[in-house]
């Protein structure tokens, strides 16, 4: 009898190896494949897809998840999936990537910003079948209870049928606050942007600060979007991907390749 | 006789204020309309879309460019242009954001890890028209003379007609050792990733360290991609949009909604 194979599952966030986010992604995760978790040894929200080029990054092995592998790195999310793949990993192929379960909604515009779906893209970059997982709720004790027979089964479905054409899924959760939840869509990431204040103050030197703080705000909530879904009480899952081209833009802009500027 | 109206262009990159790049793109803009200078205070190359929220930013005015209104941040390009919009410039219609020249191709993929264009696209997010300017010469004594009369071109054209419905252009420009430059080509983002290496060290306490370096590698190299305009010679325009939605994956997905976890 041949022993079936177990499928290697690289399991990352950006909220760090303490997160209860985290604690039960790999709960869910360790039923169904080889885990290995490479996290941030700090608290990443917000680092997009910054890597660290400029300093040193260090790695150690922690013994956080009874018997599983798991590393903390001083990097980035993005720089936890490098280092994984090329470091720890060399030479063998990775099934999946999932992120999270993030401590807050990475739907809409928050795509961008968001650690927790930079790092499944780095890996969807590297053709891997990544997923980022995210909960509308930003309290440490966020209630993943409701959410947890969902995330298994979309990571069930993705290992036995794979994500083909979309490499990368970028899924949120509605809060529990919504009742329970409805079901899951598939949809567009809506427009939307944050409406910033910034909070100044004088620091104990007496040198003035700002400190960022905002307001999310979306008026996309046509049907088929990230954000009408989670209103609606249904899971959003908005297949994504790393090209940032205006595809329907090029033809309004041919005019500009007859400039040629004078000498 | 009224006054002609002088457009408001906020200037701002990520190799900090002390870039040749920044320095040139400023000496450009300023014959175009009032410049406000916000940089970052230290070298943010791949900072990517990331923001500041867990710590303080400071801002500081500095008399960099002659009779320029210049400050320093201490936080991420995006952090600059939140900054320069909220506090600095509260109220006022910001007419263009240019960000570089960047020391450094940021085509293909290279937009994602991009602190330059993540600082254009953060303002074109805004809805402020938004250009991103990269040389293809990482070094610091980079030769912008033969780029400087085309970034005027495209600078003019767009404060003339605006960018419409593209909101960001991201603009590479070839290496000088390619000879004059041929033209300009409105293009597509091409495919292409980083092949990463890792550096091992010890650091003088004996503590192993990872240093990423790596090569960018790209095979779409067919007519109408960023990475073959660039080889041959072109200025390479790619309006871009902050839509990361894989939108031709959505039908193939939609077998996923019909998923029902078992209780």
């Amino acid at each position: 009898m041949s022993t079936p194979h177990r499928p290697l599952i690289l399991v990352t966030n950006d909220d760090g190896m303490f997160a209860p986010g985290i604690r039960r992604l790999v709960e869910i995760a360790r039923h169904m494949g080889e885990v290995i978790v490479v996290a941030p040894n700090s608290p990443q929200s917000a680092k997009g897809h910054a890597v660290t080029l400029a300093d040193p990054i260090r790695l150690n092995q922690v013994d956080v998840f009874d018997g599983i592998e798991a590393y903390e790195c001083s990097g980035t999310p993005v720089d936890c999936v490098k280092l994984a793949k090329n470091i720890l990993l060399k030479r063998r192929k990775i099934d999946l990537c999932v992120s999270g379960i993030n401590h807050g909604s990475n739907a809409s515009i928050n795509i961008l910003y968001s650690g927790t779906i930079s790092a499944a893209m780095e890996a969807s970059i590297e053709g891997i079948d990544s997923i980022g997982f995210s909960l509308e709720d930003y309290s440490m004790d966020a209630d993943f209870d409701p959410a947890t027979p969902w995330i298994r089964s979309i990571i069930e479905h993705v290992l036995q049928h794979g994500l083909m054409e979309s490499k990368l899924l970028n899924v949120n959760i509605p809060h529990s606050s919504l009742g329970p939840i409805r079901g899951m869509k598939i949809c567009r990431q809506a427009e939307g942007r944050w409406e910033e204040e910034f909070v100044e103050g004088v620091d104990p030197r007496g040198l003035k600060f700002y400190w960022l703080t905002g307001n999310f705000k979306s008026n996309d909530t046509v049907d088929g979007t990230d954000i009408s879904a989670l209103r609606e009480g249904y899971i959003s899952i908005v297949p994504s991907l790393h090209d940032l081209t205006h595809h329907r833009a090029i033809p309004t802009l041919k005019s500009m390749e007859d400039l040629i500027p004078p000498i």
